[in-house]
C-alpha cells in the first residue's frame, strides 16, 4: 500500500459483471474501472457490497485483483473490500492487496454472527492487521448496518484507533444516517482518520464536516457529477449541484440498486451482458430497467464515452 | 450421499475446537464426533452455527472433512453445513460432501445481501443444485432467520420442493418460533421432508408433530438424554425428560452458547484448550464458567468417557 497521499473525493464500488454461467467477466470489469477513472473516479472500492463480492469466492476476488493490475490498474487507485466472516479469509485477502500496492482496504466486520461483543470485534481486526503484519496496511472500517447488521461505535472505533494510529485509515459510513457520520467526523476527523459517506446524498455535508469524500454505487454510472461537488463544494452553487446527485440517485433508488446500476450501464455501454447479477439478486426486470432509463432521460443523464 | 435411510432423531452441530494460534484442531474434532457418535448422536451436523463454520475458510472446511472420513467418521452420519454467501464456495463444499458420501448437506441460504426476493433465493438454491448435478444429493434447508436473517417461506419450500423433490429432504427449524416449525410439520411432513427443531426445547412438540428429530447445540454436550427423549418420546414419562432436557439447556443459555459449550467440553475432557473460539466471538469469561459448571453440577449433569 502506499505510503503516501491518502485516497478522497469519489470512489465507485465498482460493479462487477458476470457471464452468462455466472462467472466473473475479468475484461469488461477492466474496461468498466478505466471508464470510471478517467471519468471522475479518485478510486475504486472494488469487491464490495455494490460489487457483490460476498458472492463471489476468495479465488475469485484473488483472480480478479491480479486481473485488474495486469490490465494497468494502478494499484494506488484501489481500495478492495478484504472483510469476510472468516478471519482466514480476510487475513488473506488482505494480505493479497496489500503485498499488490494498493491504497488501502475496506473492510466489513465479520457479519454472520449478530449481536457480538466490542471486545470480539475488536479482536477480529486486531487479529487480521497483526497476521498481516505490514507497516503499509491501511483499513478503512466499513460500517452498514442496514446490511452486515454488524458496525461500529465510536468506541471501537476508538480502541482501533489507538492500538493502530498508523493503520487504522478511516470508514465508509453506510448507515444512512447522517448523524453517525457526524458522529465520526466530529470524534476523528482531526486524527487522520478519512470519513466517507456511504452515497452522495451527504457528500456536501460530509465536506462541509471535514469528510474525505463519498464511496457510492452510484458512483458507477454519474461518478463525473458527483466529482464535480466533491472539488467544488465551496462554491456558491454546491447545493444546486447536491440537488442534481440526489435527483439521479433517487431515480435509482426507487429499484434495487444493484441490479439498476447493472441495467444503466448495460444500456449506456450497448452491452446487455452488463445486466447479469448473481443470486441471490435477481436482473431488474425489462419493465422497470425502461420505467429508470426513461427517469433519467428525463434528467439528461448520460454516460459520455462508455459505449465500445 | 446414501440413497439409503434418512437420518433421524438427534444430530448435533459440532463444536470445532482451535488451536491457541485459531487453527482449526481436526485430532480434537475427530475425537469429539466419535464421542457424540457413541453416546446417542444419529448424526453429525458439522461446520453449523455452533461450528463456527462460517469463520471457516472454505478449504479449511474441506481439510476438516478429509480428516474426519480418513479418521474413520462414517461419512453417512454427516450432515455438513455448505450453504455459503457465494455460490461458487455453496457448489464447491457440496459437492466435496456429495463425492465424500454424506447422507447430506444442510444449506443456510446467501446471508448478506437482506430483503432478497423469493426468486433470488429459489434461484441460488437451483442453481447449487444444478450444479452439483448429482442423484445422491440430499438438501436440508436451514432456518435460522435470529442470525442469518435470510430465512425460507413456505412458499419457498414448496417451490423448491416441487422443483426438486428427491433432492430437497427436509428443514432445520432454529427460529425459535414454534408455530413456524408447526407450519413446516402441516405443510410438508407428509411429503418425505423431514423436519428437525433447531432446538431440544422443542423436540418432543416436533416428535408429536411427525418431525424427524432435533439439530441441536446443546446436543455436543447433553446426546444422552437428548437421545433419549428421541426414542422414547410415546412413555408417559415423555414430558419430564423433556423438563428435564430444558433445565440443562436454560443453565447454557444463560451465556454466549458456543463459548458456554467449549467450557463445558473443556471442563469434562479435561482440556483446557477447547474453551478456545475464533473470533468475532470471545471464549467464556472464568467467572462466567464457574457459575455454569455449578448450574450443571446442581442439575447432575454428566460427560461419561469424553475424558482422555
Amino acid at each position: 500500500m502506499t505510503n503516501g497521499r491518502r485516497l478522497s473525493g469519489v470512489l465507485a464500488p465498482v460493479l462487477t459483471p458476470f457471464r452468462a454461467d455466472l462467472s466473473p467477466d475479468a475484461a469488461r470489469l477492466t474496461r468498466h474501472c478505466r471508464w470510471l477513472l478517467s471519468h471522475g473516479c479518485a478510486g475504486l472500492a472494488v469487491f464490495g457490497t455494490t460489487s457483490e463480492a460476498n458472492s463471489l469466492s476468495v479465488e475469485e476476488r484473488e483472480a480478479l485483483l491480479e486481473e485488474l493490475l495486469s490490465g494497468g490498474i494502478d494499484p494506488a487507485k484501489l481500495l478492495p473490500g478484504t472483510g469476510c466472516c472468516a478471519l482466514s479469509d480476510s487475513v488473506r485477502l488482505t494480505r493479497a492487496a496489500v503485498r499488490a500496492g494498493c491504497a488501502g482496504v475496506l473492510m466489513l466486520p465479520p457479519f454472520y454472527y449478530k449481536g457480538v461483543s466490542e471486545d470480539g470485534l475488536f479482536r477480529s481486526f486486531a487479529e487480521v492487521i497483526e497476521r498481516v503484519g505490514d507497516a503499509r496496511l491501511r483499513v478503512y472500517l466499513y460500517h452498514i448496518p442496514p446490511v452486515a447488521q454488524v458496525g461500529f461505535t465510536v468506541k471501537l472505533v476508538e480502541r482501533l484507533l489507538g492500538a493502530y494510529p498508523g493503520t487504522i485509515a478511516g470508514m465508509k459510513d453506510s448507515s444512512g444516517d447522517w448523524s453517525n457520520t457526524q458522529a465520526m467526523l466530529d470524534a476523528f476527523s482531526r486524527s487522520g482518520f478519512d470519513v466517507f459517506s456511504g452515497s452522495e446524498r451527504f457528500l456536501l455535508a460530509n465536506l462541509r464536516g471535514g469528510g474525505a469524500g463519498c464511496i457510492t454505487a452510484t458512483g458507477n454510472v454519474n461518478p463525473a457529477a458527483i466529482a464535480r461537488l466533491s472539488r467544488e463544494w465551496r462554491s456558491p452553487l454546491a447545493d444546486q449541484m447536491q440537488e442534481g446527485l440526489n435527483a439521479v440517485r433517487g431515480a435509482v433508488e426507487k429499484h434495487p440498486v444493484i441490479a439498476a446500476l447493472k441495467a444503466i450501464v448495460a444500456h449506456h455501454s450497448g452491452d446487455a451482458a452488463w445486466r447479469t447479477v448473481r443470486p441471490p439478486l435477481v436482473d431488474l426486470p425489462a419493465a422497470q430497467a425502461e420505467a429508470l432509463l426513461g427517469d433519467l432521460r428525463r434528467l439528461h443523464f448520460e454516460m459520455p464515452g462508455l459505449a465500445a
